[in-house]
């Protein structure tokens, strides 16, 4: 059996590292939306420009609060709901609104009504279907506020509809305009940069806990040792959401330069969903290691020679999981893909053969089950990588990642 | 060893009752939006209402359309933030326009651009601070736009300010009324009860999830059979954060009769926690099982007995898990909760000794390690579950659930 070598622990500085980028980025994110709201304010303060855009000027600075989000794609994605919303809604809107005043009298009130409680409810439904929900929420919204202003203010007599609607739509294009200029063009925060960083980073978060567990578990007990693994593998397991927001932001975000166009986001997500598998397998498997490292300091010479054995197996693990998450780090293909399997499929099969029926007869009854299930979990956990390196690989394949 | 009797699964059928229930809520929501809609738009339509509230009615709307939401805890916190963060925003944007317009002159610009500037950056930082985010997004968001608008159109020679404000808030505060009334008054949809039916639908799924196993592992191998108790499984570990934003929203429904003022909320997250590491535990058990599966078919008898007795044992989990999601659902006392835990401890010393050394001598080499593995992560299940009935306790207690 090779034992590959493990070098120090990198996770707590990588970690601190990631936390103040992301305190910088916050301030980066405040400053910027800061910079809009000055840029869109000049609307009223200049004189010559109020002139032009008048009191409407409102609809402009309300575009730039509500769309102005951390990501790019964020921004991107709310902007263009709002201005698609602001479209349709008021398109509809003002065909309403003049059917509504050709009829007139009573029979305008009663239509204006309806076609607001028609409209209302089935845009609320189709708030609630999961798919437009993830994507069009907001444009639906807007859709609904913009249908309704426009359908109750533009049947009021005397109310010339299409041009409150023109100079509206016109402001919100200025807001619009401003807002992605500031988010996408100064220090842009891509949503794909962070999906893509947050997956690798939990490739090494992963293999370092699984480090940690074989290490401890050689060394004697310690007391009181903060249980950080833990909280990798949950926070791993929580990241599902996380994940699917990231991703849908992305989707917006289609011309970025290191991703390029129709990238296979839909990919990150079923490697995230592997991920939290293999998570909720080492969240096992770290009770097995506790449970057996309360008995290895009592074990006797030749059952240890057994757990090192396993250790060894597991570092190889270790590294295959490193190997994966620094490829896609670096976008470049795996090299020897199949050649990873092969190795993981020799070692599963070394697992198997560590503790024979014939050794597990010189364990007593306390010392056997724990360790057996480590074996038994380390061979799952060796399945789940090799399912990893394949999706890996198809991604490799589709995004068109180079051969170093 | 005691044989607890399981009833037939009613898996199927509780999902399917839930999911019909869903939809007609979302049915019933649906209309209810259309309503407040029509009422909201009432202050238009009817011409001596008009003639009170004037173009300022379009705020009545805006806020209608926006806080309008699924749950009426969600309603009700986006009604509040919109509210305090009006006030807020108009009050301090009144005093910034009133103090730009005594400046006068270039100053007047550059003291409300400044102002703008920063009022939007820290705003914009504080978004971005997990805690005011969770509770007060929509608060800020708000603010922010108030605040701008305030200033900037406050601060124009000849504006009345205060008037301004003062109407805008009343009918916001009309739209706020109208949302409240519809969404809580008339079958308003707690999120309150939509956490707790979900933590307590968790119990029972998960019972079944392991029912399911016990009986599968007993059978003899079965190709092609949907594997729908992975996917509860999953669907429990992605619960986070769903159950967060529901506890959100809960905390906003203080005075729901169901569960009285200041009810423990943060109890339900702990639970939910648990719950998720209990699922991950079955995760891995499930593999376990599969793995078992394909070798009992070729067991002798003596060694299926051994496996008999596991499921004899976890039959016993099965019931426990269904007793204590029972007493949380009924909200009553679970009768005997040291009695309860005494039980899992001596379940898990049975288990214990199910698969003595001198037993597993009669194992092939494959055979050993998923049944071995089995038995301690069932102990890990039987231990996880303990937990469980404490935390559920200390609910009971917290929260006073009637003995009966």
């Amino acid at each position: 059996l090779s034992f590959v070598p493990i070098t120090s622990n990198p996770k707590d500085k990588n970690n601190k590292q990631i936390k103040s980028d992301h305190d910088i980025k916050k301030m980066v994110h405040s400053i910027k939306v800061g910079i809009s709201l000055v840029l869109v304010s000049l609307l009223y303060i200049l004189n010559p420009l109020f002139d032009q855009v008048g009191e409407n000027a409102m609809w402009a600075i309300m575009t730039v609060v509500v769309i102005s989000e951390f990501n790019a794609g964020a921004t991107l994605g709310k902007g263009l709901n709002r201005g698609i919303g602001t479209i349709v809604g008021g398109g509809l809107g003002c065909l309403a609104a003049i059917f509504a005043q050709s009829i007139g009298g009573v029979g305008n009130s009663i239509f204006i009504g309806t076609s607001v409680y028609i409209f209302g409810s089935v845009a609320t439904y189709f708030r609630l279907v999961p798919k437009i929900k993830n994507r069009y929420d907001y444009g639906v919204v807007v859709f609904m506020l913009t249908f309704n202003l426009v359908v109750v203010s533009g049947a009021r007599p005397g109310v010339k509809v299409w041009e409150l609607a023109r100079e509206r739509l016109l402001n919100i294009l200025m807001g619009f305009i401003i807002a992605i200029c500031v988010n996408l063009f100064v220090f842009p925060l891509w949503a794909s940069d962070e999906l893509h960083d947050s997956i690798v980073s939990r490739f090494h978060n992963l293999a370092n806990t699984i480090q940690g567990c074989l290490e401890e578990c050689s060394k004697t007990v310690k007391e009181n040792q903060p249980d950080t693994s833990f909280t990798v593998c949950k926070s791993v397991l929580n990241s599902k959401s996380k994940d699917e927001s990231l991703a849908n932001f992305a989707k917006w975000e289609p011309w970025h330069g290191k991703f390029g166009f129709s990238y296979p986001w839909q990919k990150y997500l079923k490697i995230g969903e592997v991920i939290r598998e293999l998570a909720a397998l080492i969240l096992a498997l770290e009770r097995c290691f506790q449970a057996s490292k309360k008995i290895t300091a009592s074990l006797k010479q030749p059952k240890k020679v057994q757990l090192e054995q396993c250790e060894a197996i597991g570092s190889r693990i270790v590294w295959t999981l490193r190997e994966v998450g620094d490829s896609m780090k670096q976008m470049r293909k795996c090299e020897g893909r199949d050649n990873t399997i092969d190795k993981l499929k020799t070692t599963r099969e070394e697992l198997s053969l560590v503790i024979s029926t014939s050794m597990i007869e010189e364990f007593e009854n306390g010392e056997m089950l724990p360790i057996a299930s480590l074996v038994f979990l380390l061979m799952e956990v060796v399945e789940k990588v090799g399912e990893l390196v394949i999706e890996v690989g198809e991604l490799q394949d589709m995004a068109g990642f180079r051969t170093r």
